[in-house]
């Protein structure tokens, strides 16, 4: 690899001769070859944004010359637009709070904007990475915002994804609203309801989870940017905070504004926390409804067989013909491993000392992971699984008129004590409830069914 | 121990002669001999109310006696008074779903109220616990929704000692506010801040957390109730569940409402883990502060000594006149236990099958416990450490200009790479910044002694 | 309440007039009102068995008068033999290493000699609490010495009733070893096996989880004890460490030796740590094994109905009749709260910091509580669950020969792609893959039956 | 992209023309696009031994053609030397328990060995990925069985790392074991220690932790593989499950044998979870031994500043001269995310349903991702960071010599309430502890210094 030589102030160092980063991305290459992966996109994206904001106020200030403000934001814009990206090669694991990331950026644009400028790579004139592009900055606060930026962006998608999923339910919920089955509680025989209600209310419940993730974004478009070094604005024109703000407001489209306590943003993850918090609220939701469904679509002969989940794969290398809801394991697994990012984000989040938290970029990498693997495997489970489930509406009936739990129907009639008399008459001779109550004159057949109807309709009264 | 003979459909049980409560008791006594805990106090009050509410709508709508009603109300109502708590013997890990405690809620009212009514213990009549007590109601629901209430009963308290907590970095933020010290990244010295500010943020997030925490309460006062068995509201009189929520509100003075899916309120616990992560959310923020103020009050002389602590007792058995911050290591041990319930909350929330989920009891205590644990934890750090913290400001002061990181002031006027190497000679000659600006006459003394008050009022501009 | 007025290096301070303890005590009990939790019972013996082996060492090096020794011995072993337990009176969140616990034993120790050598309570002399009963002694080397005897003390316990259980499921393998059912893999049809071989594989997994938490016993026998502050041995006479194992050797009955790195001991948890996770490796397979039980015994006609569990309370507040698997559910809680409690003791120990963690009594408190609730759980399964369980034979069977994952037996005989076929026609059409097998002359009926019973045995070949 | 068209149970598909894997691998890249990540080198590399180890004990049982098995042989050689590492496609979140990485492999497989045999990709003729390739075997076996082989490479190497890292704390501590210093508990003064003494333990603590997971290997070698499906062994030769396992003993170098219960290693994920938490176990040591030497090398001015890092990149974007400790900050985020993955493991370990372990691919992946993080963090960490560790002697002794824990000493002399008056004296005057022995006449100067060294030497008697 042919290279050239930088320096800094820690002395000279190599530099592939093609890279547009730098002397400071080169070490840290060096640094932290631990796990390969490069960062985020949303994250490039978000940071290489911060830079053009950052650039326009300070030129406006009468800081920064105007000429290499341009130069800067045509750079930047470059990254923001996807250009550039494997010039980003500092592993996730790095720098605590993320300088490296930063100098990656700041050394990319510093060199394409010198190039642009007549100049040469990897020599920062007249541009200088530090002096220049990273002007009125410091990582301490760049870094978080180009998280909560990334976060925002990643948030919009996953909201969006699970309101695509409880579609999905709501449909199936209607579709399925009068298919009566046995409810089961304690996994036991319980009293009538509908296949629709049970459908109906995964849809519920992920759309409030949705609601919450969403209700994060406020918090996170609060940016500490301005605060520089130690949150107290040192060496930013004035102004800079709010005007930064909405330059990267209007990059964005997302609403923000500068935090009333820039040292406070500066120590705290609290926000992205809440966020990651949001994200297990509904892995934990979605492990539970993905249970359910395996559960239900048990079979075809051994299991409960209520429903049918449409065959995407062949399920085993051994036994031929079996089919296995391998989408919905999927998905099970990922929450799981949504769980474990939330568990890394929230040691890292108590992990702040003083004026700063140097967990940061593998904080973001954490939290950016389960927010992009959980919205791609509740795309594909929607898509490959949910669309196509099908429901075993006789054997729901079935179940509905087998159950034991029938006898709660009688409670009114004649009390609790005597219907469990019933029900364990019912489960020692294997007779239904139905035949029961008819047999001991409690009720007439046609009122009972009518009770069994209106129970399963939720319309009891 | 004397006993009574009770019986129920699995048979005669002995039930100790003098107890309220009943045989479904006594038996869930000799099979959950496991922490030997009793339930919560907030639990047991807010699930007695449940008993005061549907009886109020029972009998309004002709389904309950009147005078059995009012009898139910007055044996409830002493309960949620504080009286008979003893008679609350299930163990905290208990039946699923928590049946027995809703059976001894049931058992030791129905036993009240006949006996008042003139019957004995254990005599089931005129009132019964399942017919009469129990009415429109399932362990299903009514569990829940006591959880619920317990919970807004803690969160109120939580959330007002949060606010002391804040109130008291408030204060010092504000008498600390010119108190000049170095500011610290990484752990390194960095540029100059005020005592006042890092008091200030950490007040300024302890009241996002606040109401973070009191967001929460909007969802938690969506009550399943009425559902009974799996939701359907069988065996519910007509308008019931709106009916026994405003009884609800007006009992627990909390903003309470029926949830527009029972089903899905009955299956899910997301309302009250989302609190649990709000309380999570806390934690990890007074982990991180408490950890801070134990490394500023390090010392006496040995540490950076910044601020020292009011001593409450001897810091150890065998070192002499040693002084701990004892105040705050409770704090941070409490604050890990919360992880820890937390942790158990949610892997309790995801646990839920089909129309129920069975870990609800356990699941409460975790939270019950947490709450109130961080509640007094609290109070006692606010009252008897943060009330009494002096500050070191001459210490604070000599930290401020011994720091290398004081080199960042002159990044405008000399760029990056110049000041990176003053900052260098500094830490190899050990002379500070101050004297080396000077001696290189790269700026007046007074200059740079207003740069650095400017950089450390956060009005560096 | 009467008092008496103690002094201590902070000044005067009121302790209850008949109370062993003493001002330290007093002063803890005010400052950590926070669980209202007493000690450990465990740990307090433990504790004061250090206090024992402390004595005889140190009056054997004639550092402390025989006299004096004989009567903290005298006073140790009635604590150790469980009487003053109520003189126990700090919180288990309490100041960090466990001082005031340290001292609360020093003090109740003292007064109690003291007292029996013709003083009064609260006049430490002629024995004082730090100079003669914490002689050579440090907080930072009792506590967690105790932590580990009592760690012991409940691990053979824990790993006792594990065994109970795994013999409980092998007394269930062995008796069903015959019975028949269908394997079910992805919760889909698989080849047949028996209802034997399930119960006897939990026996396996049960013994292996016991056998990894006796093999920490090792680990934990190995005693900082002797380090007293910082690890160096300060304040101790000549071969202290190894006597003072000695003694604690004789007076619990465990394997204890001298940590060959005193400091390393001091500062870190990492032993105890291993007992935890290996607590946690039980906690998680039992969660397997008792979601399975549960599965299995889901019914009883809504279900799978493979086995019953013997009825042990009435299971529902409103479904009549209704029978719950309770114990199994008060399980799977404890078992969810043991992840929390290994959660806290985790995030407890990477908190140590330089010499000493000072998070050691509520990690301790957490260990303890994990473990106890723990074996009380499996002891009440064990004896009112697993004990009483019953198989459904018939239905076992019954599943084995309708599971469409007989097609597997077919491999061999006519390859995979066509067996697939066969499982299809199976799944479309509802006939058994035997009456298939026979219809299509693929095999005869008795070869294909025998190829059935032969795959469900395990000795296919 | 031009394709061919593959046919299998579900019908036909397309496959890349030029791919060496076949329809079922297709059929899986298709369904899951979620994490993008390829699967893990080792677990790619142990699965093709699998292959060869079956290939050969079945030709040897003569249930497969000699030729045919040579020809598996030749290509899932292939595969182990590191070849055609490309063509295993499938994501990292999958089918549950692993079947499209197993049919992956199958496929690659057949098609190299049909193509070597004249046949052609696509046509599986004479080989069958079902038939012959995966010949007594299921993914149930093979899948586990890679695992487990991939983490013992893994182990290796962490164990390895584990023991360079504690020989580095070991010269560190030889070197600096006469640097006396203060020792700090609850981060306050306490008597003299040495930092070599604090070097040797973070030494002696690593070595524990790395025999933790080595002691791991011996139940990872214990295989499950000959249980094929449902563990019972179902179309495999006799013999056969022993006979693998030499095989993969020869294969791997490692101490391989069959699980005594097949059915247990195959619902069980103990083993692996066991590995899990005892590298959890290190990750928690090395947090604190981490933010101990950050704390350490804290300053230049500001901080403790006992101990000096090696500058390894410039330290911040906006503070000039800066020089952070990075490469320990890196390693404390690895460490947190080790903590993530664990709790993943965990969740994924206690999911086992019945027969299976649905969860294993992510389950896998989690563990390598953790272990291969780890190794390479902490080797970077070795080389980078403590191979340059430099100690600020003059600093330490100044500490010790200041620490008012130095009282301590006078315990024996003047007993411990009246050192706490001279520790008083010395924290309320500023005046150290030997200026005040000597002031009141309690110890001539030299008897002092003769302790404070003695102290420090741990040889204190």
């Amino acid at each position: 690899m042919t290279t050239r030589t930088e320096k800094d102030s820690l002395g000279e160092y190599p530099v592939p001769a093609d890279a547009w980063y730098g002397i400071q991305t080169a070490r840290a290459v060096e640094n932290f070859p631990i796990s390969g992966r490069a960062p985020d996109r949303d994250f490039i994206i978000a940071h290489a944004r911060v830079k053009i904001a950052a650039a326009r106020v300070n030129a406006r200030a009468g800081w920064l010359d105007e000429r290499l403000a341009r130069e800067i934001e045509r750079a930047a814009t470059a990254i923001a637009d996807g250009q550039y990206h494997g010039e980003f090669v500092v592993d996730r694991f790095q720098a605590g709070a993320g300088t490296s990331h930063n100098m990656n950026t700041n050394e990319v644009i510093a060199n394409l904007a010198n190039v642009a400028l007549g100049g040469e790579r990897g020599v920062y004139h007249p541009l200088h990475p530090n002096d220049h592009v990273n002007m009125g900055q410091s990582t301490n606060d760049t870094i978080p915002t180009a998280i909560r930026l990334a976060a925002l962006a990643k948030l919009t998608r996953l909201v969006s994804t699970t309101h695509d999923m409880a579609r999905a339910f709501d449909a199936l919920g209607a579709r399925e609203q009068n298919t009566v089955k046995s409810g089961r509680t304690h996994l036991q025989d319980a009293v009538p309801t509908t296949l629709g209600r049970e459908f109906s209310a995964y849809a519920w419940t992920l759309k409030r989870c949705a609601r919450r993730i969403q209700d994060t974004a406020i918090d996170l478009g609060e940016l500490g940017l301005g605060g520089s070094a130690v949150g107290t604005g040192l060496n930013t024109p004035p102004h800079y905070a709010k005007q930064v703000c909405t330059e990267l407001a209007l990059l964005t489209g997302e609403a923000l504004r500068p935090a009333p306590d820039l040292c406070a943003q500066m120590q705290s993850m609290a926000d992205v926390m809440q966020l990651s918090a949001a994200v297990r609220g509904l892995a934990l939701e979605l492990t539970r409804i993905t249970n359910d469904l395996r559960l239900l679509a048990s079979g075809p002969r051994t299991g409960l067989a209520e429903i049918r989940l449409p065959p995407v794969q062949p399920g085993s290398s051994i036994m031929p013909g079996k089919v296995n809801p391998v989408m919905l394991e999927m998905l099970n697994q990922v929450c799981y491993q949504v769980l474990g990012q939330d568990a890394a984000v929230a040691a890292m989040t108590q992990a702040g000392q003083l004026e700063l938290n140097v967990m940061m970029p593998a904080l973001g990498s954490a939290l950016f992971d389960m927010m992009d693997w959980l919205t791609r495997a509740m795309t594909a489970v929607t898509e490959r699984a949910l669309a196509g489930i099908e429901a075993d509406r006789d054997r729901c009936r079935a179940y509905a008129h087998a159950s034991v739990g029938l006898a709660t129907l009688l409670n009114r009639a004649i009390g609790y004590s005597a219907a469990a008399r019933v029900a364990q008459e019912s489960e020692a001779s294997g007779q239904p409830i139905a035949d029961l109550v008819a047999a001991h004159g409690l009720m007439d057949r046609q009122t009972f069914a009518d009770l069994v109807a209106r129970a399963a309709s939720g319309d009891p009264s």
